[in-house]
């Protein structure tokens, strides 16, 4: 089975899974056996929303693959869009300079509407409050490799669960796994996990609940995926009621069992509060390592839709 | 005959476009043959206007010939021109740091001072009102393919006139095959074509009309080249008095006849309101295809300057 | 000697500096030699301050090494750093995708700091008020190529010495070569060079006076070292008084030496005030040539930082 485009992370078989995080393992391990797989092949980084370190990724990933680049940090503001173009012409004419396009947009949906047009394949690299599936991705092949394994664990997903797109993605990936998969919301109250997620992982028989006592459940996840509290996708009251309510520091930290591992998406700001040594040195800290996987996972994804 | 820099349109002799359009087609059956014709040439992206489409078909260009590009796709409030510094310098230092040159600036005649002071080819990617050669180049490329001819074409010009670049560019390039050349100008009255192309139409004998009737002209041209109504060059007052004038729709279109083709330098709004099936199915509209045609007469173009 | 990081320029001793220039001398003369020299090497140019110039030299000296760039000429609005994000963490996190990191920040010390984080090269492109250490090596190399030394020189610093760090980091570069330097100040009474750097050079035997008599110091000096005032780092009075003050024009040029130079970091504005003409032709202009020595000796920087 190959792909076309990636749009949402529901497409993600755990058979394509498969294959991705064994091309993921390799590229890292020999990465100059794959340093002209893709040479002459150019990847269009469309940014309508600023994301530098997502754009950086899909950059560095083509460039490893002996691709190369064309792109926008500020679709938005730079391009046709402000005179008025609908993004399915931008595509259909990007689409005739470029062989594969990783595409952020402000809208819920755009990229699907984008991949009914485009003549190459479309990444979904975040719909507004719709989906990022190569972070779904990369979070999938970063619980692989610190537990070796996708099934049989407790999952807190923790902050911002309304507009979050990273979790709401993993919810819908985890389901594939579902064998001894459970998972714990801890939100504020007024960003609760959205109904359409629940539905869906009752619809697959995965365990899931809601708590606020972060502090106990910090001592029976697995996996604690933080999130940013997403200031600039919520009104000020809103932002202020949320901030700072679930946080990690020095003092609950070692609550935390020691083969668990904490996830976030990045950035993190306060919601994470831990001296630079433990995040250096402690095993538990992995969400640098998750950003990194993030390289080779997307490399493997842009070989998968562009080889021949 | 080789050509330094390409500021204006009158540059390219019909001999010089018989060159690159072959080139050009060349490039297109065999891509693998030229992508290493450029390799170790960068090409700096200098846009101090926005324009992602342009700065895109450029990189792309050269990116396929196996060049490497350096670019900004906002020069005027970035780089040190708001430090002061005089275009001059500005060209002086990028022309140490790159082979060519592709310059968009809101200034007439910014090109050409560009061109006196630069140590590598500049061509001009729109100069303000002024002029926008590679434009001219694609779309007479594109008549090129669709028609297999230059000459003996009626061809109807609708729009903004009076700022629009790339009818003006083409006027000049139409010009030079003027044998069974008609040209029919269709704008606002506010908006009508200048005076000093009109007088180098009647210098060169290509016969010209203005006319205000859309519907009549669709019936009787070979080509349809519409245009935007350019929001950002004029008054609002002005803008309101020509919005939705001259528009071609599901109503007129089938006015056109079936061997003529519409053009237009895209992005499109309200003057070509089409059903997305009708644009992808109907032979008529060709200006997905003009789009793409840019690619490769960009291609050709980089070639001719700086092969040695 | 190897250097890891370039954060001062007092990290570059004599040895190194020789090394460098005996590089990019060859560099210059044999481009091909080094065309693949740096091949699957990827530089991230992080700006978070503009500064097209700089960025464009970094991007191509990476790429005629046959390296790849990954950049952004706005990271202080575009990336996570509005979210809140420490440039600690995305540092760290960029230095997973990129081989070395060129950065212009507005602070004073973030380089270093930078460095502390990063696991790989990073490069000071000019941090605030701090240093700029790669101008100060391009500055050297150019006195180096129009003088074939480095002491016995007596050196004019002209202008902004107060918050302009090219002038502070080459003073630290020059008390390496002190046989026979002097230094002499010209500044508005406001701009004056800060203690630090005066002290240094007391400390290093290195002798230096200040002048507000920029005719008479023109007639004496070698080296000719224009700034710019840079409004962009004081109050609209402190700009004011400072304006039109020490200027050289076709008035006083004549009283430069035929075997001077005047330098300048450029971008210039009004306190150089020179005919085309004789910017082209008269060799005491000497600032285009070091704009372009800047090209090759980040060439070999980057060569030096990169190669096993």
């Amino acid at each position: 089975m190959k792909l076309k485009h990636l749009i949402e992370s529901q497409q993600l078989t755990v058979d394509i899974l498969s294959e991705l995080f064994s091309v993921a393992d390799d590229m890292r391990a020999n990465p100059k056996k794959y340093s002209d797989s893709l040479k002459g092949k150019i990847l269009a980084a469309l940014f309508y929303e600023p994301s530098t370190r997502t754009r950086f990724s899909f950059e560095s990933a083509i460039l490893k693959l002996g691709g190369q680049v064309i792109g926008t940090e500020n679709a938005k503001e730079f391009s046709s869009a402000v005179k008025g173009e609908s993004l399915e012409d931008s595509i259909r004419i990007i689409s005739a300079y470029a062989d594969v396009i990783a595409m952020r947009h402000d809208e819920e949906g755009s990229a699907k509407r984008a991949s009914e047009v485009s003549s190459v394949p479309i990444i979904n690299a975040g719909d507004g409050k719709g989906q990022h599936p190569t972070q779904a991705l990369l979070d999938a092949y970063t619980i692989k490799r610190e537990f070796n394994r996708l099934n049989n664990l407790k999952i807190a997903m923790v902050g911002d669960l309304s507009s979050g797109r990273t979790v709401r993605s993993l919810c819908y990936l985890l389901a594939k796994f579902k064998e001894g998969i459970e998972i714990i919301f801890v939100s504020p109250e007024h960003l609760r996990m959205r109904g359409d997620i629940k539905e869906y992982l009752q619809k697959h028989d995965v365990p899931f609940r809601e708590s606020s006592d972060l502090n106990s459940v910090l001592q029976q996840a697995d996996i604690i995926y933080m999130t940013r509290i997403q200031k600039e996708r919520m009104s000020l009251e809103d932002y202020e009621k949320a901030k700072g309510k679930f946080i990690i520091n020095k003092e609950n930290f070692n609550l935390i069992k020691p083969t668990a591992r904490i996830l976030h998406p990045l950035p993190h700001v306060e919601e994470i509060d831990l001296p630079i040594e433990t995040e250096k040195q402690d095993k538990r800290v992995a969400y640098f390592r998750q950003a990194e996987n993030g390289l080779y996972a997307r490399m493997a994804l842009l070989l998968h839709l562009l080889k021949d």
